[in-house]
């Protein structure tokens, strides 16, 4: 019975957390020329925001298609909207905007996506 | 010598595999009016595009950010381009594009990326 019991928390918190699980996206290119030292100086400290509490799958890109004018993709998933808010208002992520994002970046996208059943 | 051959191998293929993979998305929005008949009718229609070979880790999504102004998106992955390319000249999504996505889709993005060390 215990175990059994165990299997179904276990299925209804996984199927929980995939309900308000957040996957939020950003595309971007940047002010650097491609291969610059400042373009991977800011590739290293873009890595660092998957330090910041709530951040899970962090994963940074290399845009290829030449249908849009991105050249880079970020990443990251959130188990809900509440962990979303604490990483946006996160100091290490304010201080990032603030002083490499706002400066470096010539354009971006975000996006925020729900994984649909 | 079997095994420890066997696990170079292994990770000589899966370092490989990264290498070339490709993560292929597109966010769009319909014609049709949100939640509608014909809204569910086209994500039923593209969930078939899972079942063309080469496609991997399939997934269609809400998009609910504010700050764009796509509905839904779509994530595949590719071993390589010769893979996607495979995809991309299939009959099935020929024939879902011309019959189905020229015709119900009102705007996209397409965004492409590999994966960066």
């Amino acid at each position: 019975m215990g175990l059994i019991l165990s299997i179904l928390l276990c299925q209804f918190t996984m199927a929980q957390s995939n309900a308000t699980r957040i996957r939020h996206m950003v595309v971007f290119k940047l002010k650097h020329p491609g291969g610059s030292a400042e373009e991977q100086n800011f590739l290293n400290a873009i890595r660092k925001l998957a330090a910041i509490p709530g951040v899970e799958k962090f994963e940074c890109m290399k845009q290829i298609s030449k249908k849009n004018k991105y050249d880079f993709g970020l990443s990251m998933e959130f188990a809900d909207q509440q962990a979303y808010d604490k990483y946006n208002n996160h100091p290490d992520h304010i201080a990032f905007v603030q002083n490499r994002w706002l400066k470096e970046v010539d354009d971006f996208l975000e996006i925020d996506f729900k994984l649909l059943e």
